[in-house]
């Protein structure tokens, strides 16, 4: 059974937001985000992929489309296809996220 | 901007497992299952879609093909397409757990 523990996975990275890969398919894949504070996630937009972030520890401010917002722990914000979206640490604490992406970058 | 706060979508059934649609596209799907102790989900396959667990209050187990292990908050488990897949809520807690379905299911 694949399975992840996220505890056992969170970590920073020096200079810009640490990415880490925690599953992936043929249909979707599962990602975190750690941030530090003042790291961020340049906006950016994937024409063919819908993208949900879950906060799961600190606060930090998420953009999709012309639109702002706080992103809180147990809060799920959808990044549709084709929509700019980014992610700043705005805060004092750690941030982690965890990234829904379906259907998974092709490589 | 759509955003769930899970906590205001957490809400359980008489009988059986409560399932709460959050969010869908056309290519994935968040879904929020909540469990009282004692109901389960009844184990089933999907040919075409992954599913991804992620535990976020109470316990419960999971069984994903032959094996089980216990469902844990902060905990994500991938049910890939094709597999049997369940869930119980067989402690004394309420089990809250969030599921991502890509693609969405056919209606």
């Amino acid at each position: 059974m694949e399975t992840v523990r996220i505890v056992e996975r969170v970590g920073f990275a020096e200079g810009k937001m640490a990415k880490h890969a925690l599953l992936a398919t043929p249909r979707c894949q599962l990602d975190l985000y750690c941030l530090r504070p003042g790291q961020a996630q340049t906006p950016h937009a994937h024409p063919d992929q819908d993208k949900v972030y879950y906060g799961v520890d600190g606060t930090g401010r998420i953009r999709v489309g012309s639109e702002e917002q706080r992103l809180e722990p147990g809060t799920a914000v959808l990044a549709p296809a084709g929509v700019e979206h980014g992610l700043a640490n705005d805060g004092s604490a750690p941030l982690v996220v965890l990234v829904f992406l379906a259907p998974p970058p092709r490589h």
